[in-house]
This record gives structure tokens, sequence and C-alpha cells, in this order.
């Protein structure tokens, strides 16, 4: 069946790679001014997703989005990726293609090629890994990346989307924010950036941490997800954008004479919104609520 | 556990890379002739190797020697790698770090720098994922590949190393033939070339059918593998130097007056030996025995 699938996978893709599917390695070409980017992250049943709820192109779908997210939190350009399969004994040619058509009908939105990977048949549960590369952005010849770690006290704490509705389906059709980065990299300062994969809470805290900075975030300006808002009272609405993982949001420190030129850009205003500042390192994680009350708070989210 | 594995991981990997380990990606810088090659692999507990006999050192090292054959294959040079682990629940922070030291201790002989990855416990067996980026080789500014396509009848089949030795020991310890390939690619005009990773009989089939060529192969030519010899009949052991998976050595195609010159070169020429020849595709694939008998050969191997 690997055998099989991986013929069928030469045909799939019509690659501008230098040499692509079937040999031992993919080629692409070289280039010059901006750095690569290397991403990869591996999804499995029973821990990331669940075959008796999700269907296979969704899990497939799923494997690139996570990867490609990783992409947008540097503000990067995908180019190609690398599809790695540890398929359960007995799966159909056609149950590793609707995998595989997962992963590329999402990568294809953002011409970012699926050029090779490895296929394997095993005694254990599904395992989708997935590799992306990208190139770094280039604005005006220099090649730029966010990290983590470039968050100054003053600076606005800014997150694209809505948070707490992942588990109800956003962690499955959540678009990685690889266009709205692209413009915010391309089009304005920015200090440092992540995307909330373990929860908000947790990957702002890990924001914090890389760039020796505390946090005060707002309570009431933290975007809640609309099923999130109809299934739960507003203070769980609240706890799970806090603390559930999977939201795949970007969250950003942006200084805030460039959140005052951004946030009334009718391109991407919309798309974002302040939720806090980082402040100095010794402040911790404080929550302030709309009340007044002011909480040290405890971040957690996807237990690692 | 994980989260303490990647501290840990930080402080082992001083990088080279603009970005290392901890953020959402890794960063290389680019580089403008030569293409980038990219090759992914995943060895599996039960199916690749077993850990009541292996140790999590050596399946650690055996994951990052099966990417970088495959580096070797191309005639590329391996520059960096991602680790991707499905650790079991319950695996320690130093049996991962068992895993990642083998890995590091092999690519570090090729100057390759383990750059990022994703660790994750599951309930399923050990699974280990490499990555491995690396660029062409630029022989007089120009970059070059080898594929499994290039072969022409008349070329002589010559092969790295012996076969046979593969399941006694060889496919843990084996040498990935990255400097050997370079070297040649270099100095030498190479066809085509891949690596014996499901045997050889299957890989030199493979290079044989992209290429639209037939083979004549000489059985008393085959270099057998000390452990072969002194294990098996000397019919056995050319039984499991033809169709035993993992060997890893390289298959090369060469043009007969190029290997006139490569045969007295005395930097390799007692690692290579000729085996055969490719000869017009409708010939399909000749064994021809010392006594003289030919018989059209059914190639076998590790099975997909």
């Amino acid at each position: 069946m690997e055998r099989e699938f991986i013929d069928w996978l030469k045909q799939q893709t019509h690659t501008a790679a230098k040499i692509g599917v079937g040999d031992d390695a993919a080629v692409l070409a070289g280039w010059a001014d901006a750095g690569i980017v290397l991403t990869t992250d591996a999804i499995a049943e029973g821990t990331h997703f669940d075959l008796a709820q999700h269907s296979l192109n969704q899990v497939g779908r799923k494997a690139m989005a996570v990867n490609l997210s990783d992409i947008a939190a540097m503000g990067a350009i995908p180019v190609a990726a690398l599809l790695t399969l540890m398929l359960p004994k007995g799966f159909s040619l056609d149950e590793a293609q609707q995998i595989f058509q997962g992963c590329q009908q999402l990568s294809s939105d953002f011409d970012c090629e699926i050029v090779g990977g490895d296929t394997n048949s095993w005694h254990g549960p599904l395992v989708i890994s997935v590799t992306v590369i990208g190139c770094e952005s280039c604005i005006d010849g220099v090649a730029k990346t966010w990290t983590m770690g470039g968050a100054q006290p003053g600076d606005v704490i800014v997150v694209s989307g809505s948070f707490g509705g992942s588990i109800d389906g956003h962690h499955l059709n959540f678009q990685p924010q690889v266009k709205l980065a692209r413009y915010l990299i391309e089009t304005y300062t920015i200090h440092a950036a992540t995307d909330a994969s373990d929860s908000l809470s947790l990957d702002l805290q890990a924001m914090a941490t890389a760039s020796h900075v505390g946090i005060e975030l707002d309570a009431g300006k933290i975007p809640l997800s609309e099923t999130a808002l109809q299934k739960y009272s507003a203070d769980e609405a609240l706890s799970h954008a806090l603390t559930d993982g999977e939201d795949f949001e970007l969250i950003l420190a942006i200084p805030q004479t460039e959140w005052d030129r951004l946030k009334s850009d009718p391109q991407v205003a919309s798309q974002l919104s302040l939720i806090g500042r980082f402040i100095h390192a010794g402040a911790g994680f404080q929550l302030c609520y709309p009340d007044g009350r002011t909480v040290e708070y405890q971040p957690s989210g996807y237990s690692h």
C-alpha cells in the first residue's frame, strides 16, 4: 500500500521544486538574502485528534495548519512541506490519500507545496508529522523574522481572532494567520510574536519570559469566540479563552506608536484586538478585571 | 517532562542558526547558488528497532543516520536537522536525552546541527522522526545533485561498502556515506545514485525504473559483509546481500571511462566495487553467476 501511495503522490505534486517526491530527497532552489525558516509538528491519534469524531481529511488539514501557524508566528513565508505518515496496519490507499488531500488543500492556499516525506505502516496509532520550510520576509532588501524574545515594557499586547472556541471545532478548521502576519511584518514594526498553541496565557507567558518582561492583561478586552459565548457563562468563556490550547491566533508585542497607526488600518484593524501591555519583569503576570480588581494570574493550558 | 526536555535541548544546541531551538521555528541563513535539499525519515519501535535489544542512544543515532544516508545519496551537504519525538507516556527526561544524544553525536560528525523539532508524550510506542536540510554541492559555481533517474545503458554499477550484514548490527552502527559521496560528486561525473535502504536489489531496480534502463548484475562481484560470510553459506550470504534492507550503502551509475579513472584513485577506490552494468531497458534485471548462468532476477527486500 505504501508503494502505491507513493506512486499516487508523485502524480499529485506538480512540482516547482527542482526535484520532488520519489527520489532520496527533495531539492528546492536556494535563495540569497532571506534566511531559511524551518518548523515541524506532529499530531497523533488520541492526543491531538480522535478518528471517531474527526475525518482523515480534517486531521490531515490540521497537521499542515499547525505548522503554517508556526510559520505565521515568525512572520515568514511558507515555501514547501514534507509529510511523514505512520499509518496503522490495514489503512487503505484511499485513507492515506484523504490525509494527504487535507494537507494539500490547505497548503496550496499558501503556495506551499508538499515536496516529499516518508510513509510507514505500523502496529501503532496514526501519527502525522509535517515539516514546513519557509523563507524570511524581505523588506527593502532586509530579511526580517519575528521571535518570541523582543517584547519591551510599554509594548501593547495585540491578538488576532478570538479565543476559547478551539475544542468546539476551531482547532480543526482554523485558518493559519500566514497572510495577516506577512502583511503586518511588511508594513509595521512589531517587536515579538508567537501563536497561541498551548493556550493564550501560557504562550503569552512564554513570550514574556523570553523577552524578560511582565504582563498586564485586560480580562475584559480578550476577544471571546462566539461558540464559547453561546456555550458557557461569561466567566467560563474567559477561562476557556485563557487556558484552552489550540486557538492558533497570533500574539504580538507592538510599540504603542505603531499600534496607534495600525489600529486605524482598514485592511487589518478589524482582525486585531489590544488586550493588554508588557510591563517591567518584576510585575509577573497581572490580570486586570473591568471592575478594577487586579490579580496575580497563574497561566495554564495544554500540558506537556 | 517535555518542557524540561526542551529547556535542556536549548542548552545543547550552540547554534550557528540565526534562531535555534525554542522559538516557533528555526531560521538558517539562506544560500544563493546551491539548491536546498530536504529529506525526512521516521523510525518506530517494533518496526525499525526493538527497545529490548537496542539502546535509546543507538536508535537515536539510527534515526539521524538513515536521513544522512539520503543526503549522501543526493551528493548533497547536510546543514541542519529537526528532531520530532513521540515518547511513550512515562518516558523519563534521561531517556529522551539519550535519544537526542545518539542523534547529535552522529550529526555533529557532519557539522549538521539539530536546530529544532517537536516533542510529544503519548500512549503509543516510540517514534523518532528526523528531517535533514542540506544544500547541493557546488562545483566550479555550478550546483549539482544526483538523482535516481540519470543512469544510461553502458554505465557501470558501483557500490560502496559491503552487503548482507544489516540485521547483524550494521543497520544500527553504519556510517552514512556523506563524505565519500561529497568527494565523488566533486571529483567525478556520476549519472545517478541512491542508497540501499529497502535492499540492494529493490533500490537498484528503482534506479533502473527511474532511468528507463535494464540491469546486468554480476553475482560473484557483490561485496558480502564479513558477518554474513561468517554466519551463512556463500549462497545464503548472497541472498541476504541482495534482499536484506538497511545496508545504507551507495549505489552509483558511472560512465565506463569515468570508472576507469576512479578505480585507481587511491583515496576512494578501496571503498568501491563494480558489480555490474546498466543495459537497455528491455533486458529487465539479469543476474549473472560466475559459472556463466544468467537468470531473470525478481528483486525483493523490505516490504512496504
